[in-house]
């Protein structure tokens, strides 16, 4: 097993397009996937109200981890982030699409009608990131 | 966004090969990625000693998530898993990994030499499970 650098972790993540935040608040811990964008230290969110938000707030010290699995060969990587949660204003918003629409584009756009939930933004600011891969050759035939 | 039943949540279980436990201790979220193979009503993993392992003997109440994304459409499926950490006896175990090997076959064995760390072999029992899914058509050219 490799650990891997700095700079390993921050190209892993943004060649990533769905992590997980952990969270908890009163005995009940909360794991959520999301589409993130990295810039610089930290991961910009957009993303709909809900029990995520509401534990986030109270307990502002989450998790966030990315994965890749190669079921073929029995690779993976995998990136452990422990952040802080900040919700943003609507200047952070702007960056927050900014950063979300460069990496993904803005495909999934107002065509789709209103969202259902009110919209929150928000950014993990990365307090620590820890990397480990597994590299496995093809098994053979 | 559809609320997936039981039925649609354990088949969704049954065909992912790896999901991310959150466990929670002194303050600190923690989020890892692990294969995984659903008997019944309890979640088996076979994984090396570490953090996760540490966490989750001090508070056993955990949540596990299984994820599908489809960037293409921008469909996905998710399911959120409340439920209590259970270490097993070698009784256990060997019920884990014949769940193990049934759905994901025992190609990596023994060739690759004895593993790193302590094997530990757990179960995590569903005490709530929610599933949400949205599915989208693929965007016009």
């Amino acid at each position: 097993m490799d650990v891997m650098t700095r700079e390993e972790i921050d190209s892993f993540l943004d060649e990533q397009t769905v992590g997980r935040m952990g969270c908890h608040d009163a005995g009940v811990t909360y794991v959520v996937p999301l589409i993130y964008a990295r810039d610089g230290d930290a991961l910009y969110v957009l993303t709909t109200q809900g029990e995520k938000i509401r534990i986030a707030r109270k307990n502002p010290a989450v998790c966030f981890e990315v994965d890749e699995y190669e079921a073929a060969t029995g690779s993976w990587r995998s990136v452990i982030v422990q952040g802080r949660y900040e919700e943003l204003d609507e200047q952070g918003k702007a960056r927050a699409l900014g950063a979300l629409a460069k990496r993904h584009g803005t495909r999934r756009g107002s065509s789709e009608g209103p969202p259902p939930r009110p919209i929150v933004a928000f950014r993990i600011v990365i307090a620590e990131a820890t990397g480990r891969a597994v590299r496995r050759a093809p098994a053979a035939p």
